[in-house]
């Protein structure tokens, strides 16, 4: 790629964020579009969906720029929760990390990449190589060398010391967040499970006479898992079907109620739809009490137990409880509302060989991933949809048409299978035993995170088949060299990449696309919306891979491209202005000051996200210090590869030690913070009505059908009157 | 090695087993050697030391086995401790383990490798090659192989139950003696490091604010550690001195009262020594006081903390103390005479640095050992000791003398240098911060193992340099193939290592020659005993490793050369039979009915070895396993190389569920058993009474001098009377 191609990119890039920008600062203000731009307001009943078209609203301002700015950090921490807090450090510490990274390469690196002559690339400077810019211009032997040696070191310094900063600052946010929590269940509770119940014994009673037995002082009260999937998917018919029930009735619109019966409800016999749903309701309704009925044989093997403290709770899950360790297994109970109900995995050894099965699963799907596509993307030359479909022959001759096929249906493909790939790794997570969708979601986020590392950094720079590359990592001599001769060969690549992929994604976030493709088509085809809105919350699992993929490429191009490091900076301005406008309190000019927001947080982990970034970070240095290694080899410098070989043992060692003094308080919570939290709580809070709360916190939604009344916000169902 | 040369070895070698255990039979009934062959008694003062010669006692008797036979497991377990126990535990399993393999191995594989054709060995029976009854004499890609495909999964099954049930079986004789043990202080102490003391404030301020503020209800009390190395070293000079003066007095021997007082008591003029001694600890004495004034400022940022309960010492070490997980670090408190006092490493990060400079010196020792190895044998050349000892050229010259040199002198010096090994990588160990001295010897353990399993296992399979082998370990692709050429080869060598090294250090075990030598030295030339005996433990650190070697040559070359199974039989018989003498119970026909013993223990660690001994099995079965995936590779029958595969995945999952099963039992104990066992000592035991022991058993022994003259048994010393 020469330079001007380069700018080309840039210039039609930065021109297209432009135009999300422009476009999102007009549309987000036509009230038609506040359920994509403000969903969340919605969702809290702050401002009432729908509404027309409006020409004065028409015209672009940067105002939400301004008023993304305005909030400080705990108005921030206070609405968006500790989460989102911690996603948003990541863009700090990331612009803190390139910033001083892209001071040293572009003014220390870069010029002397750019005055070696090893590449004897002899066109004008329009036309130079980006290669010109990279380490490969270097002259071998040089002793130039020692600067990019020397930036390593210095490089490398930082970024640990910026680590080191960031974990004690976030793992202090931690520890205040928990402090100035109210009580709250999961505080207080701990899931138990394989539970050994003696023959003649009920898993009730087992349960109680465990904990009064051995937490006699602690203990409070238990609620048994019931698990019954049938009684589940009839709870949640009776739930969508009492929803549509209660919109028709309020609608009170009489032409529409009324349909046929048939299929789609095209043919059949006209009947109202009112008495239609009341009737299959009392049907749903008679199923629930038969299977109700029949629930006391469907316990599981686990139970939701519930102590008077803190401390209670963390002296039962920190130690052993039964001496065969694999029964009475305790853990921190999830969120009430984050449970993840329909998987409860019951016996130790069953929960164990998932694990295996998604591992080896999970293992197979990154590794393996672009043989389907290349099979895909083969199936869709030319010819072959000729064959497929004879009826298209005439258009796909056309040459414009022809082009755009053979142009953009591979990487659609592609893009397309990538899309596929979050969803699979929350169904995988899910499939581990996990017990909460916060769980689920992290665990998800370190899967999509190795294969985005995998199948985007390493696919790309070691080209061949997927058993190329995995026989790469089987020979450990062999690594650097490789990775010497592959990496900076695929600079200009990525930078392209940051500038196409990177700033495109990062813009349509804040423009929405699909969902306001998807609301647009919703309000101009069915106008009967359900009245069922959910608003969205950050998709971690998705969110951080890629993010951290950026990072990732900048760390490794340092020292050997370091043309990479300005264009990822404007990316991490970018991210941190737009997801700070996503889900940050803004002042609306549209009706007045309210909050504004398009994620809903719909768990909070504290911050423990952090871990998996920090790591991730470590593995990009690693990863740098490799290829330097391999790069100074190559560069006939034997003496700087050797000096090179302590950076990575010394950051490794450097993250085995924040590891032992921060990792600990993102697992559990000290003795110091519990007992001070629960003396406070004695004084502060009227803890017997917190306690009668307790006791019910955990119940299964599907088996309690006044959770899902007072969720619909009005009178209640027939069927909660019954039961 | 042919078959006859095989059988004369063993020949020499079962003479050679014969010869010590009629020694033994007849020396042990000596009353000189007493204190050698059951020095425990000696210790316990059931019997007297010394005697002299008695000719009635000559004859030969095989007694001793028939007593070793005798006593129950309970008898054992509660005469020699858990750690006894487990360690006898080791030869039961690998008697078992090989009994199965060897009845498959010899009856099954072995005339299958005979019946080959691959080696063409046409001598007759007696001059056969050992190879021939290997693996290797079977025909390429003959289907017989699938035999030996067979025999491995059969015989990993096996293996693997073995260990399950043994581990079940361990984990519940370590539950059992928890249960049956009297309250001891280890178990309601903790150790706390990285006290934070504020400034103006003590540590012992410090320490009791904090737990009364966090463990009101379990706190009892607490001493701070004051180091003194200086104050340590006179009260150690002070504990001789006193002890010889005390010797000296009641003997009241006036001729030997008196000697020179210049060097080494030859020159001089003549002194009364007891005047000297009373002289010599009255400076002390001073000395201890001037040092114990100054005492107060060298508090360590450590203390022994003591609970009402062994729940609440857990619940203090489960859950992390501080916000700041490197502050009020707890751990489990060692028995009070295992504490190792002179390391007590203050700061978080100073123990971990010096972990990772252990780590890396191990390393070193382990993978570099046969350098200097190499180079000091290379110093031993009979022209080098010519140059050397010019005045021993007449003797080198005889050709018997020049033959014993250049035949023994060099794996008289290999030997040499392995038996500095143990105690180095104790030295080791104690270096990396461990506070007992039964944490030390099981971090030693495990070190010695694998310098074992490297230098003796791996060196003499891949011949060549260290470095060679180490870049074996850099191509994992390679290992199966590169195994499978050279571990068959060395078959015939490990045979003879098992005969010649293994039976005759098992047998000397019994003889217990070095220490028979020292004592009949002692006894010949210095008559004037110090009266200062300490019996001796089993060096698990060193006899764990050696036995598991055998235990790994078994594993890996069953399916290579079930020639060696019948062998290791004999030695594990030998084994067990004579480390069951050691240390059990037998009545000796000398007196009168009465323990006898060899080892006494000096801490117990409630079975704590048994997870290496468990993990080092599992090695040995995926070595065989990788070993298997090679040769099957070798001998042209890929399938079943390939379905080998399998075989080391499952054994690490079945390896993986073990930890999970067991090893946290072998960590702490759970809930359920430390209350019951609270509960059952509320109502046995005097509680208060161990409670005002409990506050002073956690002292450091040079620092309470009452200790010391308990020690002594005898009245106190001045010194004492005086502090």
């Amino acid at each position: 790629m020469i330079l001007s191609a380069l700018l080309t990119s840039v210039g039609i890039n930065l021109g297209l964020c432009f135009l999300f920008f422009t476009l999102y600062s007009v549309l987000r203000r036509q009230p038609g579009n506040i359920t994509v731009y403000a969903p969340r307001l919605v969702a809290e009943g702050k401002v009432k969906e729908g509404g027309h078209f409006n020409l004065e609203r028409l015209l672009p301002t940067a105002g939400w720029v301004k008023q993304a700015w305005e909030p400080s950090e705990d108005d921030f921490l206070s609405s968006s929760g500790l989460d989102a807090f911690v996603f948003m450090r990541i863009f700090i510490f990331s612009l803190k990390v390139f910033a001083v990274g892209g001071v040293i390469g572009m003014f220390v690196l870069l010029p002397i990449n750019y005055a070696g002559s090893q590449l004897s690339d002899d066109s004008d400077f329009q036309h130079k190589s980006l290669d010109s810019f990279s380490i490969s211009n270097v002259n071998n032997g040089s002793n130039r060398l020692w600067v990019h040696f020397s930036a390593a070191y210095v490089f490398t310094g930082i970024v640990c010391y910026l680590l080191y900063c960031e974990y004690l600052y976030i793992s202090s946010k931690r520890i205040a967040y928990f402090y100035s929590s109210k009580p709250q269940p999961q505080q207080f509770t701990l899931l138990v499970r394989g539970i050994p119940i003696p023959p003649g014994s009920t898993c009730h009673d087992t349960v109680e006479r465990f904990f009064l037995e051995y937490h006699p002082s602690t203990y409070l009260s238990h609620s048994v898992i019931r698990r019954n999937n049938k009684l589940q998917s009839l709870v949640n018919d009776a739930d969508k079907l009492y929803k549509k029930l209660t919109n028709l009735k309020q609608k009170n619109d009489a032409p529409k109620r009324h349909r046929r019966d048939g299929c789609l409800g095209i043919c059949g016999r006209k009947v109202d739809i009112v008495d239609h749903y009341e009737r299959r309701l009392g049907d749903i309704e008679d199923n629930v009490r038969l299977e109700q009925s029949s629930l006391e044989a469907k316990e599981v093997q686990a139970a939701f137990v519930s102590f008077k403290t803190r401390f209670g709770a963390a002296i039962a899950s920190h130690i052993q409880e039964s001496v065969n360790p694999t029964e009475w297994v305790t853990e921190k109970a999830p969120e009430p509302h984050d449970v993840y109900w329909p998987f409860f995995t019951v016996s130790f050894l069953k929960r164990w060989i998932g694990k295996v099965v998604v591992f080896v699963a999970c293992t197979s799907i990154t590794v393996l991933f672009f043989i389907p596509v290349a099979i895909v993307q083969g199936l869709t030359h030319l010819d072959q949809l000729e064959t497929w479909f004879p009826f298209l022959k005439g258009i796909l001759r056309l040459s414009v048409v022809s082009q755009v096929i053979t142009g953009y249906l591979p990487s659609l493909i592609l893009q397309l299978f990538l899309s596929f790939v979050p969803p699979i790794m929350i169904m995988l997570s899910s499939m581990q035993g996990y017990i909460s969708w916060s769980q689920i979601q992290k665990s998800a986020c370190t899967k999509v995170l190795w294969f985005t590392i995998w199948n985007i950094f390493f696919a790309n720079v070691l080209s061949g088949s997927a058993l190329y590359r995995v026989n790469v990592f089987l020979e450990p001599k062999e690594i650097p060299r490789i990775l010497a001769e592959a990496v900076p060969s695929q600079a200009s690549f990525f930078i392209a990449y940051v500038v196409t992929s990177g700033w495109t994604t990062i813009a349509s976030e804040l423009f929405q696309l699909t969902t306001l493709l998807s609301n647009f088509m919703s309000r101009t085809f069915c106008r009967n919306s359900d009245g069922d809105f959910d608003p969205p919350s950050i998709p971690y699992h998705s969110e951080i891979p890629r993010i951290r993929l950026f990072g990732l490429l900048g760390v490794t191009y340092f020292i050997l491209a370091p043309l990479i490091l300005p264009f990822l900076l404007v990316y991490f301005c970018m991210g941190y202005i737009i997801f700070r406008n996503q889900h940050s309190l803004i002042y609306t000019t549209l009706e007045c000051k309210k909050l504004s927001k398009v994620y809903v947080p719909k768990f909070e982990t504290g911050g423990e996200f952090w871990p998996t970034v920090h790591n991730s970070t470590i593995f990009s240095l690693v990863l740098m210090h490799i290829i330097g290694i391999g790069i100074f080899g190559l560069k006939k410098l034997p003496l700087a590869s050797i000096l090179t070989i302590p950076l990575p043992i010394l950051t490794l060692l450097f993250n085995e030690y924040c590891q032992k003094r921060f990792f600990p308080i993102f697992k559990d919570y000290p003795v110091e913070c519990l007992i001070k939290k629960d003396r406070a709580d004695q004084n502060q809070h009227n803890m017997i009505e917190f306690y009668d709360e307790l006791a019910n916190a955990y119940n299964d939604p599907a088996l309690m059908p006044k959770k899902y009344s007072e969720r619909s916000d009005s009178q209640r169902s027939p069927l909660l009157n019954t039961s």
